[in-house]
């Protein structure tokens, strides 16, 4: 970590759009008539995410794929032409991922909403890759399993398994990167390549699975994930506890992750969040920092795993566990939770949250949190503060006026203090939200020049017309 | 899968040996001094595995790296002359990974052997590639933490990034594809790349860590090695279960692992393994088909998961679970298990043992292992049957006379019958050993020709000169 200073966080690249050739929309027209949409208000809706960026010219067309051979032909032809494509779920980016900064098409998989096969004696299912999280479980819920990972969005599995995306059940069963089996991608030329299989284990050549997972639709166009499932667990018990500071909360879950309890979900709402999502939701929850917290198990191994992280949380201050005693309490919780975005949103009205995104190894997290904790009360930028603090992952969300330069410039400036902190700390820039746009010169800070090389030779060797989400996690 | 069927199993690759330039051999004594060495015994040590192979032309040098930089000076100098350089850690290999079929250096990292950091507030330590698994174990012992990956061989780390080893704990603790948190790798060229960092989750850039592990040493040589470590279990209890037949065991096994006990390791052993492993080890089991199985957690959780295991054995006509109640009992126990390889060359002299390493969806398992088991004993030639059962991944151990055409013949006939049944059940070739040299026909069945095409491309990118172990996983 001795490299010089630079600047962090990148703006926008200054990339100049590039020309879409006449031949290529005629072709695009002619292969997929009224799936192929040029109108202005398809394409904007097409060209944003939920992130902070100001609004940029939105990409040239949209394709709605319906099946991997719509898939496989587009890129066939942005092959041929050089014009770029970028992959479209949800839309529920927090990087700009999905912005069209060189133009080109985006390319809709959200009608590829099939679940092809639920396989519950092996506990795996496989969709297209449009099906969204919420749906999945749906789909597999007749089946006592349930899929864990669940970003804050519903989001789609293949937008999921670009991003690497984790969420509040990823302290016990782990993130797209450990629960994505096989996959099937269409790689930038149109070649169609499944990687992986159904086994739960393999070392069967090299992992392209796991390089397509996080690769944010830069090296290839997610069609089928494979996933795994898990037995819904026997007893569920939800809690809420809170504590006299965001110290005391935060130490409770390093003990508890130290201590090797294999808590299913504990997340951190600051006493900011806990006032907006009260607002938002009419929660009436204790509007001090609180850990929300899940047990899953057997009935005995459910309690002695509450007692256990009750006993710490006691010990540094921590007041007596609320249980949330019915299913339908502990998904009004939870879903709060997963709507404290927006409700923070709401709280500002006209505002954008520009969200942090730092992980760190756990017996460092106090540290660089309470530090953030300091810089952003000093700001004076309002903000909220949720994390995965059992992983070492945390979210500041600063809610900015976007039309303030000055409010953006100081927000950027508290985001780049925290990532750099985190660095130092052997963390990362981003657990679970990607690169995008927004942490590229993160990236480069955080991995360092010889790994960026690997990475753009991978890109080159996969992509050489670069037209798969040009401008994104690097710059070539 | 309907390709044409093709003939699985590879010979050796008719590669012609380079021709080592004499300038590539004075810079590197120049440089390495006694470091580099020439005597016939020492190549030929580093030019065979554990594999069935037959003895061919040894490595031309072999250097032992005592640093990074070695490694990279090294690989810099084989680099500009376009020599082959083949790692090599404690050389367990079962897939002909280490043999010399282009010539070339051996690039022996045992001597890196440091445990670099062991951060056990965070469950994470950091070692030099060459540290082997029982040394790492050793070195935390005094933190009440372990580290739980266990090839049947005390392995290097390194090696066991390389080929994505897992062994008896994986059902529980997950292979290296999910333990391995960061690498430093030296490329081709010499340079040298970090992938990773200590956080638990990270959506930053590219996988790099997973795209190196499991590559076998053709991408890159790892030189320190990440991994998490976790609490040793509060309560440990091994339990061996026999039963009238090999079925009546995977049966248990299977409904084990739909039902969603975490079970810690659940291991078949075949009516032949225990009879070599009673002749090896004196231990006096009951040579009868076994699973030897072992539960962590609480006391009260150990004790759950042993009753539901115990009553679904007993359904399928298990006997009564015999406790191993010591951790010497336990200890002896698992060291029969690991040597059942060794035990098995010994109960035919001078045979070798061609070594079968499927891994198939958990509902399949029975389908698939039986019916290799009806083949096995119809062709007469001797064998044993080992398994990480709970992941459905087994090894026949195939015991053939080397100086046999015949029986090499037959043996490798049984080993494509179980790959070709393996991937029709979405299934692997390889659960943990690997591809080397052996598996380069499967692979190309189970992963498809795009799939290749993409391996072949990421390989060509990232060491233009094939020097990285060239032969190896697939051919250029």
């Amino acid at each position: 970590m001795n490299r010089p200073a630079t600047p962090l966080h990148a703006p926008l690249p200054e990339l100049a759009p590039r020309a879409i050739p006449a031949a290529f929309m005629q072709a695009l027209q002619a292969r997929f008539g009224s799936q192929c949409a040029t109108a202005q208000i398809v394409r904007e809706q097409h060209g944003r995410d939920e992130s902070a960026y100001a609004a940029m010219p939105p990409p040239d067309a949209v394709v709605f794929a319906e099946s991997t051979q719509d898939v496989s032909d587009a890129l066939q032809l942005a092959h041929q032409h050089a014009v770029p494509v970028i992959a479209f779920g949800a839309g529920s980016s927090l990087e700009g991922h999905l912005l069209a900064v060189q133009g080109g098409i985006s390319l809709d998989v959200s009608r590829m909403n099939q679940v092809l096969s639920v396989n519950a004696d092996d506990l795996t299912v496989t969709v297209q890759a449009g099906v969204t999280r919420k749906q999945l479980n749906e789909a597999v819920k007749s089946t006592g399993l349930f899929f864990p990972i669940d970003p804050g969005a519903d989001a789609t599995l293949g937008g999921m398994c670009a991003t690497r995306a984790s969420g509040t059940n990823a302290v016990r069963y782990g993130t797209m990167r450990e629960n994505v089996l096989a996959l099937q991608v269409v790689m930038a030329d149109g070649s169609v390549v499944r990687t992986g299989s159904r086994a739960k284990k393999s070392s069967a050549g090299y992992d392209l699975t796991r390089l397509m997972v996080g690769s944010e639709g830069t090296l290839g166009i997610i069609t089928e994930v494979t996933v795994k499932l898990y037995p819904l667990p026997e007893a569920v018990s939800a809690a809420i506890c809170s504590f006299p500071s965001i110290e005391a909360a935060v130490r409770t879950v390093i003990q508890t992750i130290q201590l090797g309890v294999p808590i299913a979900r504990v997340e951190l709402i600051d006493a900011n969040s806990v006032r907006m999502v009260n607002r938002y939701a009419k929660l009436g929850l204790r509007e001090e920092p609180l850990l929300l917290m899940e047990f899953h198990g057997s009935p005995t191994g459910v309690q002695e795993q509450a007692q256990t992280v009750q006993d710490i949380a006691r010990e540094l201050g921590g007041n007596d566990f609320e249980w949330a005693s019915t299913p339908e309490e502990r998904t009004r919780l939870w879903t709060a939770r997963h709507n404290a975005l927006f409700a923070a949103i709401a709280s500002r009205p006209g505002c954008k949250a520009i969200s942090t995104d730092t992980c760190v190894p756990i017996s460092r997290l106090a540290d660089c949190l309470l530090d953030s904790v300091a810089e952003a009360d000093a700001s004076g930028i309002p903000y909220f503060l949720v994390g995965h603090v059992g992983d070492g992952n945390f979210h500041f969300g600063y809610l900015i006026d976007p039309d303030s330069t000055d409010e953006r410039a100081r927000a950027e400036q508290l985001n780049q203090s925290l990532v750099q902190r985190a660095i130092q700390m052997q963390g990362t820039c981003s657990g679970e939200h990607g690169v995008g746009l927004h942490k590229m010169g993160f990236l480069l800070e955080e991995a360092g020049a010889p790994a960026l090389a690997v990475m753009r030779a991978i890109k080159q060797a996969l992509d050489p017309h670069n037209i798969l989400n040009p401008g994104k996690i690097f710059s070539l």
